[in-house]
């Protein structure tokens, strides 16, 4: 299972990370909710496979033990020992993983990730998830949380973040990073997009970071720019994984890294110009995500699969 | 031996971490001459004492393999074949580590970090050294270099850095930062401190980070700014290293530990302010470093006897 903020998906995956067949529901609001959705797909998909374990993807800090959700900001859990309610509905052992570790876990066993000693994952989305994987295993740190990349501080006093701190990684770099700078463009250089500008018209809302990416690709001036300050802000954050993880491979996933053809060149370079001990030292392999939309469930699965 | 930019420093060590004997040079700066006053360092006390192995703690990248220097800044080596060199010229089993990894080695063996899963280890002198072990291994990345800190930027546009950055976190938290920010307290105050100011009026390099922390430790209050300063960003740093590693322990080592009384407190309450997820998730304990100068000999020693 994928639980998320904007749906709970759910598919049935067999052990050699093929998906055979997929459910979803919307996400709820309140806990029991949530939890009988999870339920209800489960046993849906239940009826038509034999399912063995359940593995859950979850956007929101787990606990070192996977068992428990500590806090999800776009989830309603809090301190919810969320595998032994599934487990306990399901009648199947559940385990739990943050959501971005449990597609890296994908990625190094059928992606861009294969065979990678220290591996990290840098989901640009709505926001951006990190994972490590340490010799094919996930690290997690002492509680839980590690790693949380989207909300290193990259400019101290910089774009507020609904986290409560101000110039988070992912204020720069990220789908809504995206609509940001391009609004901010907008008000600079009106002439320079007729598309977004006419986007932005009734709403600047209405520039999405979807709608940038998909101007971008179709050769929107403005659109380009607004992906080459994402470069910039992804190379930036790159070199300071390097720093902090020095690793083999940097999987980059996540809605936008569509537009990777657009920005990882750029993002590429910038990383090796500002890396510490730049020509000293080897650098990241610098990867696309290879699984998609699918590498939370095939990695939640893979998870499932080792409860066994 | 602990390979550091002023000194070469070796030490007898014992099963227990105790040091039996100790020796030192002034480091040299050819590659040849340090190799000959690490020899002749170690030919020393081995005229004393029966030597079994020697570790190399050394302020510079490491190769994952642990054999070779590929980098350190004050010292004269580069991608140099330095533990071969050394076992060839002494006869012994010898090993490198980054020298904040060293530390914590010894650390996790006989002082604070004892039985921590994770724990990371900031060492603030000149600069900031930076170590991190899981379940009492060193981690050193895909390929050594991990886990630089000291480089990490806080502050993008900030105080320029000698690495050809600006902005690095130990331009704000080492005792070269003590003694930038005093002296640009001074200008601002020079009323706020005449011990300060008198030191200053020559040179205002006069003014060491050592000299701040002794006055400090007096009560001068342009100091004790120098060193609230000191702590905050110490905390912004924490924070950061919690998101990253979601540590068990961090332990504060190098030698402005010594003024730790004067800013950790503050240091861990801006650490648990700022924190993503503040209130969410347990907090790592902040600890000061119990082995002062000779954790880095101890640790060297420590995996030297592992080679056996």
């Amino acid at each position: 299972m994928d639980v998320g903020g904007t749906s709970v998906r759910g598919a049935v995956v067999d052990r050699y990370g093929t998906v055979l067949d997929t459910a979803r529901a919307p996400t709820p609001s309140g806990q029991a909710a949530l939890e009988d959705a999870i339920t209800a797909v489960v046993a849906g998909l239940a009826e038509r496979h034999v399912v063995t374990a359940v593995g859950l993807a979850v956007a929101g800090f787990v606990s070192a033990d996977r068992r428990s959700v500590m806090f999800a900001p776009h989830l309603a859990w809090r301190g919810a020992p969320v595998a032994d309610r599934i487990a306990k509905r399901t009648g199947l052992p559940v385990v739990l993983e943050h959501d971005a570790n449990a597609a890296l876990v994908a990625e190094y066993r059928y992606g861009a990730a294969r065979g990678a000693g220290v591996a990290v994952l840098v989901a640009i989305g709505t926001g951006i998830g990190g994972g490590l994987l340490l010799d094919g295993s996930v690290f997690r740190g002492a509680f839980g949380v590690a790693p949380e990349l989207g909300h290193l501080c990259l400019v101290p006093g910089g774009r507020p973040c609904p986290c409560g701190k101000s110039g988070c990684w992912e204020r720069y770099c990220s789908g809504t990073a995206l609509s940001t700078t391009a609004v901010e463009l907008l008000a600079r250089h009106p002439g320079r997009s007729t598309v977004l500008a006419r986007e932005a018209a009734g709403d600047s809302r209405a520039v999405t970071g979807r709608k940038v990416g998909a101007a971008a690709r179709d050769g929107d001036p403005l659109a380009l720019l607004a992906m080459a300050e994402l470069a910039t802000w992804l190379g930036e954050g790159l070199a300071l994984i390097s720093d902090i993880y020095d690793p083999e491979i940097v999987v980059i996933g996540g809605g936008v890294s569509e537009s990777a053809p657009l920005f990882l060149d750029e993002a590429r370079d910038h990383y090796k110009s500002v890396i510490t001990g730049a020509g000293h030292r080897p650098l990241a392999r610098i990867r696309t995500a290879q699984l998609g939309d699918d590498a939370g469930l095939v990695g939640a699965a893979t998870l499932a699969a080792e409860l066994e």
